[in-house]
């Protein structure tokens, strides 16, 4: 396994394989690497010739006060991760190789899509994303590139980039990997402290509630909501950021759930303390 | 030669050539060829195994009131060009094909190089061009695509764009082409009358007595572009919208030339009737 930190290195890496005829898996991440990656990883391993797993925190998908300074970041202990699933290459840039002094492209996807739910809270946020996971499809040239359905949002805005501007690659979409008592993966679940940790099994716990009550036929979106938001509000330190139920294909509001065909995403963020997780579900009906 | 109308088609026969090692020479264009965008073509045939010209008139890079409806087109006498040049592949889409319903992706170099000199009399208009710049990249996937000098703003912000998202390919730079009487080049040239194409000859006139004071050691760029505002306002028709003389690196402002080491970019933009005409020079000092 080789890592690889120059964009220049990794773009004539990249060119040498699509040559010699090798079909690319890229696997972007901010590191400190959960099992959820690895469902990422794993994915990617059985579906193309070589697998790229890119590593790095981009500072311009984070807010001003939010936790870009302290978003936990362990290298060595990622590499030992990735060396077991037989990655072929970390692509792993500093911040200074990415956005140079000067710095000053951006690719946005506008409207609902990116406005709504993580949209609303952290503005400029998804413009962030967009852009790196644009600059990173030009550095690594994937075939296909990987992303988890924890980012439910993320992964819908990023899906309607490679469209709309022609990517040459598919984007697979891996499902939510959950700790046992339910917890969504996540990087950010280091912050917790272990009262908290235990609080934030009721995310989980009420989405289920959320998406039984839409199976056993109730309609009224907003019903489904305060049954989640109620139960959210037993735990004494959960702040809601947004309970939302809407369309998932678009993200497009619904109010009456009687006429809808296709997914339903129930979606939420809640803060425990400074620490922000989200999480989803999706529902078939 | 063949015509392609569609992203998928278009990009499935990119990928093919790259599969057998060649390389794709690109030539964007809005179509409605002249002498200049030969010249690119010619250039683009030099140096690649395959080269395509694109042909589509973007709606998003015209603004509100501009030419948009009344762009000249004509298909049949561009295709008998193209032949002429061996091109391989005229890739001619819709733009419904380009811009679905709901499209919402966009792709924008921010800061000084977008605002001045057209972009402050053409709100959006670069936005439009680097969106569609990086949908025919991502569709045409040239290992070199070719601009025109004529263009000097766009092809500084291509480049730029280029750049700062690392798209895997070069720019090309290739000179103006000028009508034997000085002219520059431009499919709305087609717009003038006989009277109004006499007094544009002006705008040629007045960038080389702007490019001579400044090369017999004229250090004082106001009294430049007065020159060469003053020679402008001798036509009965001309109406300026900027004389401009910048860096010709990232065209930051300048006002003292005996510093400056590189490229001076002297550009100008003038109204004959309704029909904007651009033109520049660039001065080595």
């Amino acid at each position: 396994m080789e890592i690889i930190k120059t964009i220049k290195q990794m773009q004539s890496y990249s060119r040498e394989q699509q040559r010699l005829g090798k079909t690319i898996g890229l696997v972007p991440t901010m590191g400190y690497l959960h099992e959820g990656h690895i469902e990422l990883v794993k994915a990617a391993r059985k579906e193309n010739d070589i697998v790229i797993v890119s590593i790095f925190v981009n500072p311009i998908q984070f807010g001003v006060g939010e936790d870009f300074d302290i978003y936990p970041r362990d290298l060595k202990r990622d590499s030992q991760l990735l060396e077991k699933e037989n990655v072929d290459v970390i692509f792993n840039p500093e911040g200074e190789e990415m956005y140079p002094a000067g710095y000053n492209t951006f690719v946005e996807v506008s409207g609902e899509i990116t406005t709504k739910l993580c949209g609303a809270s952290r503005p400029g946020h998804f413009r962030g994303v967009t852009t790196v996971v644009s600059k990173l499809f030009n550095t690594c040239l994937p075939d296909k590139a990987y992303f988890g359905q924890k980012d439910a949002q993320q992964v819908m805005v990023i899906e309607k980039m490679v469209k709309e501007l022609n990517f040459p690659l598919t984007i697979v979409r891996v499902p939510i990997i959950r700790e046992k008592d339910g917890l969504a993966m996540s990087s950010r679940n280091t912050y917790l402290s272990d009262e908290l940790r235990k609080e934030a099994l009721l995310l989980n716990q009420s989405l289920i509630k959320g998406k039984q009550a839409i199976e056993n036929g109730e309609k009224d979106v907003e019903k489904v909501k305060k049954l989640i938001q109620d139960y959210i509000k037993t735990s004494p330190n959960a702040n809601i950021d947004y309970v939302e139920i809407l369309s998932g294909e678009d993200l497009s509001d619904l109010s009456d759930l009687s006429e809808l065909k296709g997914k339903i995403l129930i979606a939420l963020a809640v803060k425990f303390g400074n620490t922000r997780l989200i999480d989803n579900q999706l529902v078939e009906v």
